[in-house]
């Protein structure tokens, strides 16, 4: 454990998770936690920061969160996994990382004045959404990680995560390392309409639909809209379901798929057929290790426990030296 | 107890108390521990705020409040001593009121503007100082606290605790109640330099001063000016050392001083030597319980130990309701 540099990343418990989360961070994550220390967080206090007005389903969606990670692979064996709520020492270093660090360091983060603009009707501007990046520094350098998987929109949070550490390290004593952003890929994949996947836009396939809502999601898909009968040939390069053909159908059917639509041997309805049942097959797995789960609440409370009990410790560590640090 | 109403007050620990101290706050508050629930608290964190680059004395300064608290009479019994920094929940309940707290409502603050205005050197534009007033929130509310006795100043920031008290309130579940700004007369005491006695003006009497440097400071102090030689007569009403003698001396000797001063029958240093004299020995009983407490630091261990598991649990009763009500 030792050698292996420390990882952090988080996720806020919005909604259930879909096929980008998968394609996206989480095959990451499950790639890391064989490379690297991983500490992967549910960030409950952070889903607050943008839905404090309606908070009641923050307990659920943490659950459920759980759950999909547990189901796609991450392991509480080789990684730690937590919910943020649990540890109380982030509030503790949020709080006194707050007495250094200046206002226009947050208000200068690109996703602050964006989302500020985004969200107009939402009421966002709280002191709370202001130190949004902050309290992200805190949840990361606690646990002294090297490195932080994040897509390119969060680079300047992984930077202000550097300055402060740096700003600590310079006031009192050197005690965090500046961590690295790992840049990983966002997944590309879209939804049923063409826009990317996203909870936001409804038009998401979760980790958790049922066989039957996946049929009937994938029925929606546009196709190639210049393809108005099944006797017009088709072109399968700009065709989203032929993309999730290359992603869940084997290599055969992909290129027996691209001839026959461009030959028009295919009509779209069972070309989506055809590829909703491979996606239902290689959710199945995943379904299955969910329905376990589901059925086991007290193991599911267990790993929740013990991987806090594990992330509480390393960050106890951490506050006895910054408390010793700032005298405090 | 439970049908007296709560008192919450706080104070930073920047330094040694000195009589301005006690007859302003520390007397309000000898007095309402004998009617009130009263808990009083080291904001040691608070002293961050405007001190994070200097926190080495900090430790020493609460260790000396605390004693100094005891020896004015504040007793561990009655009250309930802590540090503020002995209580996470505060930081937890800092974190989420940030939640729900608007950016305004603190910039508005009037004590904001003015300290960054006043302190410009000093580096403060920090999301710490600009969260001071809504941390003194979360000191307030976590014991859900009826009255805070405090300056005309800080009314402000009492109202400010009433707002997220309110707005708390109305968003999840009725769980504070709005505390009252119990106002408080500041100390009209003066230093020997005529000015307000304060710390930061280095014209204070200390509690802790010996009597040597009590007679070396009342010495310096400046008498009425007009009275150049011992044989002019003198206008003890404009002389800070004759108020001294209006706190410190027998009724009988106020009277006497009065006459002679105006007769030119004493003078300022025959004066001033009476006064030091009888303000030594008013301070003697605080000396001896100084003396008692720093003898013994197990027990003042022990008192700031006890204190803190009693504001502990309190706080985190709250704590549990909040938790509940934001589903966090
Ligand atoms: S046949 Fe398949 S690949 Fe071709 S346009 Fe229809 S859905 Fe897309
Ligand atoms: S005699 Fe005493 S009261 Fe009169 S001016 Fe001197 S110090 Fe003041």
């Amino acid at each position: 454990m030792a050698d292996k540099k420390r990882i952090l990343s988080g996720m806020r418990p919005t909604g259930p998770l879909h096929l980008g989360n998968l394609h996206g961070a989480l095959e990451n994550w499950i790639d890391m936690q064989e490379r690297y220390d991983c500490f992967f967080f549910i960030a409950d206090w952070h889903a607050l920061t943008s839905n404090y007005e309606h908070p009641e389903k923050i307990p659920d969606y943490v659950k459920q969160m759980m759950i999909d990670w547990l189901s796609v692979g991450l392991s509480p064996e080789k990684s730690t996994l937590f919910v943020q709520s649990h540890i109380k020492e982030h509030a503790e270093l949020f709080l006194l990382l707050a007495m250094i660090t200046p206002v226009p360091w947050l208000e200068r983060v690109p996703t602050y004045k964006d989302q500020i603009v985004q969200l107009a009707g939402k009421d966002l501007s709280t002191y709370g959404f202001l130190g949004y990046p902050l309290l992200q520094a805190a949840d990361i350098i606690i646990y002294k990680a090297d490195g932080v998987p994040v897509g390119v929109d969060q680079v300047p949070h992984v930077e202000i995560t550097r300055e402060i550490a740096r700003r600590f390290n310079y006031l009192y004593r050197e005690i965090f390392p500046e961590p690295q952003a790992i840049l990983t890929e966002t997944s590309k994949i879209l939804g049923w309409d063409r826009r990317k996947m996203s909870k936001s836009y409804d038009n998401a396939i979760y980790l958790s639909d049922s066989p039957e809502e996946i049929m009937e999601k994938v029925s929606k898909f546009v196709t190639d809209p210049a393809r108005k009968l099944k006797s017009d040939p088709g072109n399968p390069d700009i065709c989203n379901v032929f993309d999730f053909h290359k992603l869940y159908s084997p290599k055969e059917t992909v290129d027996e798929i691209r001839h026959q639509c461009r030959s028009a041997q295919i009509g779209c309805v069972a070309c989506k057929k055809k590829m909703a049942k491979n996606l239902i097959a290689f959710l199945e797995p995943i379904r299955e290790k969910r329905a376990y789960y589901e059925k086991r609440p007290e193991l599911l409370a267990e790993i929740i426990l013990t991987g806090g009990n594990k992330a509480r410790e390393s960050a106890q560590r951490t506050m006895e030296e910054v408390r010793a640090a700032m005298s405090i």
